[in-house]
């Protein structure tokens, strides 16, 4: 058994039963056994202690749609419009990728996400498997989906398919639950109706949720009129995929009746401020699906339209670019997009109540964050704080899974450097090839 | 003579003779006197080196418009209409400053740009000896302004600008040139026509510029309107404000035909994305703008309305927001958005030539970027990544007038754990007195 009490900290636990908590955290293996005032009773002997006098805690981060490999493709295409981007930047390179490079970037991503204080990553590519041993090896959580784009022929749809469910079967529930899988066709404008209704299918057959991209371009909505006669979120629906638990990224374009039906079925919105801002795709109705009771959680998309995988820069842009757009500066309070952050995000990914807060019972995914830091000052409201003046940079220590996976602001299973140098080298190779 | 040799760095110069240099550069007292990429000849014995392999060179950012000392209030009031933010939280805190909290406000500001990058700042405020102060002992340069509110007395209107135009004659050109001052009435709405025209005399009188802020909210410009039956840019150049060098803080609400007036008298424009979204201001027209050929520079606007003080924050949102908002993902490139916190920012203020890029001849205000981070892997584009993926908090040394004011994410000439107690302290006091 493996025990750590945190002595003296401020705990933003997001959790309303007991909101801010100065006092103590005992975390036992896995799980948060204690968190409260007072001090903790009957602890362990080998209990190891960390002074948080000068910390804030809070529940890891967890960005719900990302694309981690392509953390490689950073800077390589900015400022262009989005066919060019797509088709003359990213898909020529991404073509070329081989094991090696799925896996260099989706390492060099992972560091990333864990230094800048996201626990949990949902990921959706090819190459899964890369992907899945460099999560469990880094000690981050994922949930990662193979998408598939099913503009191909029939014999490459199965096999596409094929690959998704065997990847989503065997990685499932594995290193101590912290991978969870996915079933995810790209999007309606990539993958036929027909193609759609079989990852349902196999939704349902293997119990999995579903994943995909939906309605982030005016073009693609207006597409979808054109060849389905109606809007993306009703061709979804028709096709059953809401009968799954659901997560969809960006949501851009939706019309109230849209909303209303994405807060019937339940269904979970990844929303990608920068990403929707740098793509120029435009700025989601959040307030309004918050209204609705849509799950609203945020992503960052991948590093090639972000161009950094930092979730605290999510949380911030989601409070201020709604107000600034709507012209109403109480949309999208401080608390609400903390809670976009964390508990929307375990909510989107089907483990709320397992992780998302700090409370007892629930599994030990937290950040420690450097309160002595200039911009911290006054300590006047350090919900608002974390929101409008933090940054990925100010966190000290992550813990996911109970194991400390960051220490002093460094990775303490994965070799950064080493990391840094195989992405700079894919790129190359890639640049090259 | 002091001189520092920095060899083997990477300079974004911001210079179009030479935009990147891979090479060397040489400080000699304050100012550059060498950078290239041939080795520099002729040094002094004396001569202190800077290995810079692992570090980007960039001009230290301008932050063109704030108000330092209101750090005090970060996280007092936020997600409020703006009129109970001022009215009810802002005004009744700041009426009851005294001396020690204004100097503890702007030390705790200066030290968060420092750290962040920035090396010249543009303050209006009152008590503005105590902002001056702080400046001269922090090392960084200061373009320090006397901002006054005309809703008063004839009596207390003739005390106040006195003491405007007194402030600024005093410490104009102190601290071997890095304090500059301007005439700063606070804003049409909050001075009446004849009382501007008294501030534009004085900039006449004393060859100083003008700062003031402009067309923040649409019912201010409705008011001006309402009031004088013109909008705000017209309403100013009636009065002769624009017969000065200008600098506007804001300018959300604008007309074609206003834009094209502030292009046509050369007026500056410092905008403020954080701040305009917080207060749900709006969103400025700025691809309008530069394309028009009017100065955008960038400011943070104070920490009350932010809520931090990290230009590279504005810089990115300056390079974001504009992208979504216009459906056009080529608006503001990312070296548009980086001469909008250098070089435009050093013209805002009337120092282009002085300050804003790394040139042989030019004031040594620079600093350090640290590149061994993830969130630069691939270095395919720096440029793309100090605009899209870096953050204040990645600045590792500064230079203002050739003195190291920061090294290693330290100032040197500042205290920075009293500067935090006396921030809390005052904050404190100011909320039980």
């Amino acid at each position: 058994m493996s025990q750590i009490w945190i002595k003296n900290g401020l705990f933003i636990t997001m959790d309303d039963a007991k909101p801010t908590v100065r006092g103590h955290m005992v975390v036992t293996d896995d799980r948060i056994t204690y968190i409260g005032e007072a001090e903790p009773q009957g602890l362990s002997e080998s209990v190891e202690t960390l002074d948080g006098s000068k910390l804030a805690f809070m529940p890891g981060l967890i960005n719900t749609h990302g694309h981690a490999a392509m953390s490689l493709l950073r800077g390589f295409s900015d400022d262009q419009n989005l066919q060019v981007w797509l088709e003359q930047k990213m898909w020529p390179m991404e073509g070329k990728y081989v094991d090696q490079d799925t896996r260099a970037g989706s390492a060099l991503a992972i560091i990333e996400m864990l230094k800048t204080g996201t626990t949990a990553f949902v990921d959706m590519y090819d190459r899964m498997d890369q992907v899945a041993q460099m999560t469990e090896q880094s000690g981050i959580r994922g949930c990662l989906t193979r998408g598939v784009i099913g503009l191909c022929s029939e014999e490459l749809q199965k096999e596409k398919l094929a690959d998704a469910i065997q990847f989503a079967r065997d990685w499932n529930g594995k290193a101590n639950g912290r991978i969870t899988t996915m079933i995810s066709p790209h999007a309606p404008y990539t993958c036929p109706p027909d193609y759609i209704e079989k990852f349902v299918q196999a939704a349902h057959d293997y119990q999995l949720p579903l994943h995909t991209h939906m309605s982030e371009t005016i073009a693609e909505v207006e597409q979808n009129v054109r060849d389905y006669g109606i809007r993306p979120t009703f061709h979804l629906d028709k096709l059953g995929f809401f009968s799954r638990p659901a997560l969809v990224a960006h949501a851009v374009h939706l019309h109230d009746e849209e909303i209303a039906l994405l807060a019937e079925r339940g269904v979970a919105v990844s929303h990608n401020p920068v990403s929707n801002l740098k793509l120029a795709s435009g700025v989601a109705r959040v307030p309004d699906m918050l209204k609705a009771g849509v799950t609203v959680s945020l992503g960052t998309d991948s590093a090639a339209s972000n161009n950094n995988l930092d979730l605290f820069q999510e949380i911030n842009l989601a409070a201020l670019l709604h107000k600034g757009v709507s012209g109403d500066p109480t949309v999208v309070p401080a608390l609400e997009a903390l809670r976009m952050g964390t508990v929307y995000g375990a909510r989107a990914i089907g483990q709320e109540g397992q992780i998302g807060t700090l409370a007892e019972g629930m599994k030990a995914d937290f950040i420690a964050i450097d309160l002595e830091q200039p911009h911290f000052y006054p300590q006047t409201d350090i919900v608002s704080h974390l929101v409008y003046a933090a940054s990925g940079k100010d966190v000290q220590h992550v813990w996911v899974d109970g194991r400390q996976v960051v220490k002093h602001k460094t990775c303490t299973f994965m070799d950064e450097e080493k990391i840094r140098y195989e992405a700079a080298a894919s790129f190359e190779r890639l640049l090259k090839s």
